[in-house]
């Protein structure tokens, strides 16, 4: 009795991906065991081709991407990874080498993160390779970082660098110098700050990801403190000094962590950043006031920006 | 500070749907402490504007079908739910109008399941609407149902009636007359066998939910098992005597359970049946031999059909 095409294609293609509590893909759910007197942390993410990734991305890339957009919201918590659920959405006469390209990549960042699929889907779609993933993590109760919590006279911090994702597309589009590929490279395959996230639990007070630019980003941080938040733009950490600096602020798809913490904390932070082995770079504070995020050169003009960050309605 | 249009509009729909652990939605995701002492029991499934919905479905049933579709599998492994992620991808120009509505349709399913939304993504898309939503359930470790279990003499068993949904598909397409509108209901708004499930667990062998055709979700459970499934065709549950069964035995869109006991379970099976108030029906039995399903007619010859289920590739 030979499988329909659907369940030899999930055969074929995503059971070397089921961890433990997958059951072989072969079950209506996945089973697993929650580990013991920790909270669970859960998000999901959707990319749809053409939108967060281009439709000619390798698809190596493409669901590593999705995996990392997701461990980057775990990062962002402070949370550790367990597992995940993901559905695929594919045009009928989706290449087989396409299929390969894309699970072999799930497959090397397994191993990098330690997690495996728990279950999912996959539908055919008359419209664009579409994606969704849920990430399960987990963490110590109550110790979970959170965007609310900054308080004014607070400072705020950033990993990484800023504007890359966004060079990176504009790079692939032909728009921007990129010889060596680093900035495509970040675009395709951000780096989720798992390490410093755990190292930042009971140091930073409040935390995000980068997802939709440092400015629109900082300003839930801001609306979550009910505070003001000031960013020094000679501050901004950016991979090259020529990069454009508006684009970097406002471009997205950064996937650093932006986070607050007390000026006496400071030391704190930076052992925290010697032991995830990820820079940091203080970039701005909290100050008392409306919510409202302000960029400043260096004599301390306020700069005014065309746009703050990316929106999809 | 105004909210970006993204998340404005997260704000106005989505946040009245959000459980304890949600966040309210503003946070990188959501924490949840698993209950103590059960596994956790986590599916997913996506759903395509024209492939599993009509384009022209009220808004009000879409978001249910989904919903009601991954609580079946939560049925199928006798599990009870915990809560749900969804991501929503939506054309340019969605009317607020049917957002309002699918929110409106969610809201009343959560209510009616005791369930909130814990997370989700909501992303544009030049394509058809297009979601995708992961469950979260438990079940008292070692309890719950599986698709593997079944043996050669166990009875196999179906609730409710088969067939509806994909009836109620070519009703509303014109093609089957449906004057009550019972048909067109069944296909949107399945309903979930969660009482039943959860009275199954010690009795039923092995478990799924009918959502691909019964004769090849039959096949799973006969793969499973590495037993032959025989049906008896005058014995599959109808709600008309008139209802081609060709079609409703491989249409799909039941979202029924099909489940095998022991022959000496029988009376707990209607035990069971009785304390959950769902009908169940036995249609046939697995025998010795190679994983095959037979659909036999009255006189007890094999029968022949065109096509054994829904596949998407």
């Amino acid at each position: 009795m030979s499988l329909p095409a659907e369940f030899a294609l999930i055969a074929r293609h995503f059971r070397r991906l089921a961890g433990p509590g997958a059951l072989d893909l072969q079950d209506d759910a996945a089973l697993l065991a929650p580990p013991a007197g920790r909270e669970l942390v859960l998000a999901a993410d959707a990319m749809v081709a053409g939108v967060h990734f281009l439709p000619d991305d390798p698809p190596e890339t493409i669901g590593r991407k999705l995996l990392r957009v997701n461990l980057s919201d775990l990062a962002a918590m402070g949370a550790d990874a367990l597992g995940y659920l993901m559905t695929v959405a594919l045009p009928q006469g989706t290449p087989d080498a396409w299929l390969e390209g894309f699970v072999a990549g799930l497959a090397e960042d397994q191993a990098l993160f330690g997690l495996s699929v728990l279950g999912g889907d996959t539908v055919s779609i008359p419209g664009p390779v579409t994606l969704s993933l849920t990430i399960l993590g987990a963490v110590e109760p109550g110790t979970a970082l959170r965007r609310v919590g900054a308080r004014p006279g607070d400072e705020l911090w950033v990993s990484g660098t800023i504007g890359d994702g966004a060079l990176g597309l504009r790079a692939l589009r032909g728009g921007f110098p990129d010889p060596s590929g680093f900035l495509a490279r970040r675009y395709r395959l951000p780096e989720p700050r798992l390490a410093l996230g755990a190292a930042l639990r009971g140091i930073a007070r409040a935390c995000m990801d980068v997802s939709d630019g440092l400015l629109q980003d900082a300003g839930h941080l801001a609306r979550a403190a009910g505070a003001a938040v000031e960013i020094e733009a000679a501050r901004v950490p950016l991979s090259a000094p020529g990069n454009p600096l508006a684009l970097c602020v406002t471009g997205g798809d950064d996937y650093e962590l932006l986070f607050a913490a007390a000026p006496e904390d400071a030391p704190r932070v930076e052992a925290a950043s010697r032991a995830a082995g990820t820079a940091v770079t203080r970039i701005g504070r909290f100050t008392p006031g409306p919510a409202a995020v302000t960029l400043r050169d260096e004599t301390g003009r306020p700069m005014d920006l065309p746009r703050e960050g990316w929106s999809h309605f």
